[in-house]
């Protein structure tokens, strides 16, 4: 009998017609021959009222009682959907992430999760009782709840059905699937039938919100073979897989943008060994994450370095340089919160060496400036103004003629 | 080094306000030199939301799946208070009911606790840690979390006493602590310095909303001694214990009451064996709570069958008793929502037999009709009108001068 993991999002679980709803649709794939384990998240903003709840008493709470206090929604939920599916006649089970076999490390608030030992899932699924875990949870080997961080119910989902060589894995979420590019900003974006996961990962890194890039890896890892498509209509979604068969001239597929970048330069740095570490290593240190970098050419023994943060990031990069800024005597700290990050994403562009320079001629045409170039087999990407983020999505997703299938 | 047993029950954690008070009250507690436990409730009406969102999915959710729901309650609490006790400088750690080794048999919804392994409790008090429990859940024998019903936190805290031979328990509630009756009826009402477990029992099976019947039961099982106290005032409570000594005059300590009781009669019932085993083994079997019995003498071989239940039972136990009524022909089946209880409660009593026509005397002056009674060695009790409920009360307190010390 085939076996199905099925993840519902928070946004699909808020409020009781909701959690009806998504019974009715585990019930539709259960009917369809399925044996299904599904996955949910803490119920529409019942995360961010906890975190209101516990920033009411500190404004630093321990991390392991932020775990213990978030983990109460993803259980809140797993309840009231069992509830439903109960009321419509089938039988279900709630497991907490403990409960389910889910061990995690010890990095409370962003656990990676170090393996599954899905047990009870299985004799559970053995008595035919639908099981519904709580996503964003495990155990750590504290014996304490960890919660995993952001993304951490997709992580569940996939790395549950990797442990349960599940023969579907569905990512239920409020948009229909993976679009060539954001709808909101071009009406006539396409929803992609199949994406491969490094396409995936590189819409995920480039600001794409469907999924985060940490789920896409371990799916890519284990092999496991995910559909993203909506909760509330019934049309097919897109499906991500390792390999995609495509005509030799679709090289491009999506184009992803983000408007909240900053770029951050350091100016007039000596040329020398190890400058580079002192600066990315303070800001590993603090716990940034760094995009794109850039080192300009060095003249009279002098360099700049430039590169992108997240723009809410920007206040904790400055302090973490100030101190390396000053023991590598630098000329200046500049930190620049108006631009963004536009990027095009496609398996087949390494083989097709126009697409580089199509992107840029495309944006040169609308006088859009372009600050930092960065490459990777299968993705370019360019800051740019913030200001000029739509426009340059519009002008490449017609450029690249993604409307068109 | 002394151990406390601190309990605080949903209103005194209801807000981030009241959780740091509560924090204080813990420091305080520590600070006077104990190895603190405590046990806490969900906050505020947290119990009662989470109830109304079950009650949107479904009429009748499964019992193990409401448990994993409330459950939820209890652990926001626990990490709340322990982020509130890290906030003031104190290391704290929250633990689930599970966690704590607190074990519970399979009834859900109304689980007993079957026994106490509180190893985890004790290697972290060891590393000098205030030490935050779940109240009202335990770990059952199919490792699924239980909820232990109403009373549920006091009794937590009172078996947790117990297992950790504590030298004092507390239970922390909005009341300063027992009075001798419900000051909110009798305004010169007075708090008992101490009371047996004998008269607590009675006077919480009288209607008294201080703590429930079970708890008691427990610390007198194991000899607990617990003080009922205020949150929010400094002041001494009341000291609940085996042996209280008293001036042998005092044969009174308190007057209880009951607004909330109905009256069920059947009436003209065959006088012959088995036939209240009939009435009170249907009502049994539908878990309905019978307070006061009173069988009326046989004449011409026919009886009537009186007693009392919680208002709140009422159509349930007729829907029991309809059956019983055709099987036994009885002529009829009549209840009375008009009624309420009340009851003077004394271990002092049982040496004084004036004590019953002292009471019945007060109510007669008052011209208030008795329409059931019913004794046990430390309580005599009165079914009379619910309109002449608050009077009785408070006739009854100045006939027994409780007013006075």
């Amino acid at each position: 009998m085939k076996l199905v993991v099925m993840k519902f999002g928070g946004s699909s679980v808020a409020g009781a017609d909701k959690v009806k709803h998504v019974a009715g649709r585990i019930i539709q794939k259960k009917k369809e021959g399925y044996r299904v384990v599904v996955v949910v998240s803490a119920p529409g903003d019942m995360t961010d009222d906890l975190i209101t709840m516990a920033e009411g008493i500190t404004k630093s709470p321990p991390p392991r009682e932020m775990d213990m206090l978030l983990a109460t929604g993803e259980q809140a939920s797993i309840a009231l959907l069992c509830m439903a599916l109960h009321a419509k006649g089938h039988a279900a089970i709630s497991l907490t992430g403990p409960q389910a076999g889910i061990y995690a490390d010890a990095d409370h608030t962003r656990a990676r999760i170090t393996k599954i030992l899905p047990k009870k899932v299985l004799s559970e699924l053995a008595k035919r009782r639908i099981v519904v875990v709580a996503g964003f949870q495990g155990l750590n080997p504290h014996e304490d709840i960890a919660t995993l961080g952001r993304g951490g119910s997709d992580l569940t989902a996939i790395a549950m059905a990797a442990a349960l060589e599940a023969d579907l894995c569905e990512i239920y979420t409020d948009v229909e699937g993976v679009y060539t590019t954001d709808p909101r900003v071009v009406s006539d974006a396409r929803k992609l039938d199949e994406i491969s996961y490094d396409e995936m990962l590189e819409l995920a890194g480039a600001g794409a919100q469907v999924m985060q890039g940490r789920s896409i890896e371990v799916a890519k890892k284990y092999g496991v073979v995910f559909e993203v498509r909506s909760t509330f209509l019934q049309a097919s979604g897109t499906r991500v897989h390792q390999e995609v068969r495509r005509m030799e001239d679709v090289a491009v597929s999506g184009i992803a943008f983000d408007r909240k970048q900053a770029k951050i330069s350091i100016v007039d740095i000596p040329d020398r060994p190890g400058v580079a570490a002192k600066v990315f290593g303070a800001l590993g240190k603090a716990g940034i994450n760094v995009d794109m970098i850039i080192q300009s050419e060095a003249t009279d023994r002098k360099n700049d370095i430039s590169f992108t943060v997240s723009e809410s990031d920007v206040k904790k990069a400055l302090s973490a340089l100030r101190p390396v800024k000053r023991a590598l005597e630098a000329a200046d700290l500049i930190a620049n919160k108006n631009v963004g990050k536009v990027a095009v994403v496609g398996v087949g562009m390494r083989s097709h060496s126009g697409v580089a320079s199509k992107m840029f001629q495309a944006l040169a045409d609308e006088k859009i400036n372009i600050q930092m170039i960065s490459t990777s087999e299968i993705k370019i990407s360019c800051v740019i103004s913030r200001d000029y983020v739509d426009d340059a999505v519009k002008v490449l997703h017609k450029t690249f003629e993604l409307d068109k299938k």
